[in-house]
């Protein structure tokens, strides 16, 4: 299992710890003729670059990319892709403390558990550096999904206790503001929210929303491979969501069947439903109409308030985390739960193109 | 990817229709030497069976399950557990109209968007008849966990608007009312709503709650193949699941760091945790408290009343679909919601084995 | 791993021992829309069949397939299909005295050394009947190369000494000699050479060739996922096999690059190649000539002379085998190895529809 | 599929291209607590580095290795191990010629067919090179055997006609002579043909053969992950290898049952065979004895004599080719065989540890 590789036929591998010489991953499966540079994945991850706002670390990295492998003469080769970040700020000091202790909130426990030893340096290979391998790779996945028409928009829904209006909903906030909410009025109040946990020495977390649009039908493989199903693993496998909803999620549970089935419809030869509370996704296969896909993000584990945990020798003892850190995971982490949706896609879309036998017969021809 | 295979060390494929011959599941990489027979299946498949109470449909199958392979002397040999359940009370007839047109909430739609072709006689593959084959599996891989130690339960948290209360959790209630609650009240309170959903033509949703105990500390891989990860793709591969939520799910967005954070104490030399906001998973590892596990089930899309969708023909056409149909799938998925957990449990524990070396060494010592 | 799973997009797994109630496989991912039946899977059984000739075991089996799930009005669906054969001779008394010992040349004491536990009875699962699943498979693997208009040929080129004169080269006689050669003169010989070793209560190994025509160039995955390589897990996967060579094979040891490498040259626009020591595959890859592969397969490893062993109680002992034996492996083994080398054509021919990103635009278009 | 990920517990990505900016490996699943430093990966590296001696290609590079993530304080976390070479002498002019045509014996042509685009400078990712990151893998695979006492010996058995003599078998000269040859006196006779091989502007093949001595009986996985069967998939993958035998391999076609079977036989306790004709693997797993396994390595396929292609205009031509070529493959491809068998043999043994069900209980205790 390994678990630092995902996918099946657009396969990804990560690594690198927060504080390591450098962090990477490697694409395969990526196919031939993709027109691909260094700022097609650089702009994907300037998005989850540290130091954007007073509301991320303050952790000094550029996080330049380096392709060094698998692009030749600005198109892909259909080889593996590998690209590199090198971490520059290390400040290892800041993290020695937490060598002897276990902090609430985080996997330093479970890592010693697993392991018996870990890089206890910022994390190690548990740090929210770790998805810069996710980012990178989904940069690459999107211009898959580009190329076949298919678009995403993913963004902060809320924020704490503050939700977007989606009647202010306006695609072009997102990138204007420091939370990336597509409505600038609850971005306002998110950033007063913010404000105040920071004065308290707090965090706060939220949910993000992820809309996929023009998503081919039929998309998806029946029992295990859901779609869904594979969509739920990939945004699970990124520290800190603790839940995960398709389309109406938690809400058809109190939801009768009538109210929640979706009608069919077709127009000029034209299929549609009349409504699309099962978020884009029938049997685990998409069904033509947007999928919306929502991630529960806890609030930063590190603060600097006084907690109880227990260290190496072991002792019950109180700590004060300190270090450089986010009041908040959500608007760095919006590009991570896109990166993983896109991921999956290609992964599924490619993976379908094998479910009818005259379609590859005619491919073969 | 074929879709039809799941886990990485025990590994499980399943098969079958609705309306086909049969169905089963290849339940490969079962250690030898666990004393099994059928009843120890038989039992787990009782708990999905139709027609155990009023509140599911009435179709006629005991369900029972011969074991083909990998099974000698009352004891697993390492080989290959093929399991068959054959299929008894066929009825095609009920479901000659489906062939047709699309049913809302089902996979008629998204089946032939894939294949271009269906078995549609009962939903064909997307029946939940196919749960059979999970479920069968989920047995054994329940048995390997009691072997070491390790506990489950699972139940209906809520069926409608109607919530358990956990004041009056009683786990010995579970199996006593046909709507798998812990708890009685609630139980009485729920089979009040889906009488009257029945009554209405209608169907009902609700949630899923499964716990487990004594799982070992630092299970699951970093990164990708978390154990929250695996366990949320093995659930949401489920038909009808729409949410996922790990411990405090999505409450989380709502919540402080220094509320959600669960503090780690020792007493005599046993590491605990003062609080289980984390849902006994941290970085994607078991931390060694409880796990808790929520699952988001949507109403029976089979309904009776009238409903919009469209013909093969491309034609808009209102359905009347006659069945025999539960008004609730929420009891029978309970069973379906462990033996999944159970199976990644499984899988991550046997992954586990080698994370490190000293163990390594001492084992082929 | 587990092991009894092949394949990535195409997958088999297969099921079943020597003497428990059934044998079969779960062949997942073939495409929607294969016409498809019993007789289809059964002609290739019946080429594997017990009791053809007097060099076959004695075993009274029909083998008669069953396709339990996958397929609907004679078409595959897309989803699993399973297809069983059950055991009916079973004979278990002829095997009695296996349980206390290890039989030289077969899988007794590394089942046991592996499982603390095995199913003795006629080798359990590491029976040739194993293959049953396989050569099932096969059969749908072949018909879907077909569809292709990819050709198979697979015979036996020598048994001990005898070995097939090309020059006498004729395919319609591989199907009307008992031990399958594609030379009448060689197949005569070959059989009184069967009959010695019968008479001296010994066995003989044998060269089992396939020839592949028609496959298109540029099938197979660079580094780990070669053509080659995948062929050759595929059929040193079977038992009894223990030598693999792709084109000139072993001979390329002592060949010169000047006479190895095979010239292009282009006639019309169609590019072919002077001389095939590669035997079709350049690179891991397809290069558009016969592929033409060979196994050593070894003799029967039960025969009924005098051997030295050991007992479970720690004894050197002598032992005489009873049972129905073949006296060679050879001419059952042809389709199994035709099926395995289908099966893995089928799997990366699915594999290479994901190369080149404009023909994957096309395919969604 | 993607191809350039192998193993499943123990598992290695590879990427990189002859003449990109470096190549590398990601070894994801290589447990906690193993000592590791870049001299244990460069001594393995400099078994296969250029410029050796004269039957080299005189290409200047040190190959010299960096770990960029997965060690800390000297020893593996049990996190992805990542592990860069930087290209230094690139000579692009040399290979500008290959861009416009298909070299006869490599694949210059199926990377054509299979992504309409290939990186051509020095074969890209089919270049020998490309095996950088299989070495750097198997050094870390080979210190996990080491820890675990079992032993592997790697050497050429044979270069054109001229072959070891067993009797003066030597396991210290392998590393004295530049061909990696046990036999001082054959080392010399293979050097003189390699002499007149250059002389003639030709290349030669050979035999390499990688004995592995301690390792535990009933390793390996039964039907499709045979021990033998990943070890054949795993070295056939390594380009130039046509050929793989086990044991007495391609003789066993020739022999009967009573020679060909090892018998067995205990001595105070211990189990050993009387022959190894098997070579240590029955029924696909290890049986104790050693495991024997051999490759055929064609000649070198550039050559500088003229030979016939096609070029991309689509016509025949003759061609000269120039650029730095060793004369043989077989002395530095002996450590990447060596690389595949060990990554196959970790991973198996880590795959093995789940086969009884009271060792998983004991472990967990």
């Amino acid at each position: 299992m390994a678990g630092s590789t995902y996918g099946n036929i657009f396969k990804i591998t990560t690594w690198g710890e927060s504080h390591g010489k450098a962090l990477g991953v490697v694409v395969d499966g990526c196919p031939a003729g993709l027109e691909l540079n260094e700022d097609d994945i650089q702009k994907f991850l300037n998005r989850r670059k540290p130091g954007q706002s007073k509301y991320t670390t303050q952790r000094k990295e550029d996080d330049k990319v380096e392709i060094l492998s698998g692009v030749f003469e600005g198109k892909t080769t259909g080889t593996p892709i590998s690209m590199i970040v090198k971490n520059k700020d290390h400040h290892s000091a800041d993290y020695s403390d937490i060598a002897s202790y276990y902090r609430p909130g985080h996997a330093d426990y479970t890592f010693d558990a697993k392991y018996g030893f870990r890089d206890y340096r910022g994390g190690g290979r548990s740090s929210g550096r770790e998805t810069i391998g996710r980012v990178a790779a989904g940069a690459i996945a999107s211009k898959i999904l580009e190329k076949l028409g298919i678009e995403m928009l993913t963004y902060s829904k809320s924020i704490g206790n503050v939700e977007i209006d989606y009647k202010k909903f306006n695609k072009d906030e997102i990138e204007k503001n420091p939370v990336y909410m597509p409505d600038s009025d609850a971005a306002k109040a998110a950033e007063k929210i913010l404000g105040e946990k920071m004065a308290e020495m707090d965090s706060c977390g939220g949910i993000i929303e992820c809309i996929v649009n023009n998503m081919p039908a039929g998309i998806g493989e029946p029992v295990f491979d859901k779609l869904d199903a594979n969509i739920s693993k990939a945004i699970m496998s990124i520290g800190a969501i603790k839940g995960i909803e398709i389309g109406d999620g938690f809400e058809v549970a109190k939801m009768s069947g009538s109210t929640d089935n979706d009608g069919f419809s077709i127009e000029n030869g034209v299929i549609s439903k009349t409504s699309n509370h099962a978020g884009g996704i029938l049997g685990g296969m998409s069904d033509g109409s947007s999928i919306v896909v929502r991630a529960a993000v806890k609030p930063t584990p590190s603060i600097a308030r006084t907690q109880q945990t227990i260290n190496k020798s072991g002792e019950n003892i109180d700590i004060n985390i300190k270090g450089r850190h986010d009041p908040i995971i959500v608007p760095r982490a919006v590009v991570v739960v896109e990166s993983m949706v896109a991921v999956t896609l290609v992964d599924m879309l490619f993976t379908g193109m094998t479910s009818k036998l005259d379609k590859i017969i005619d491919f073969y021809k």
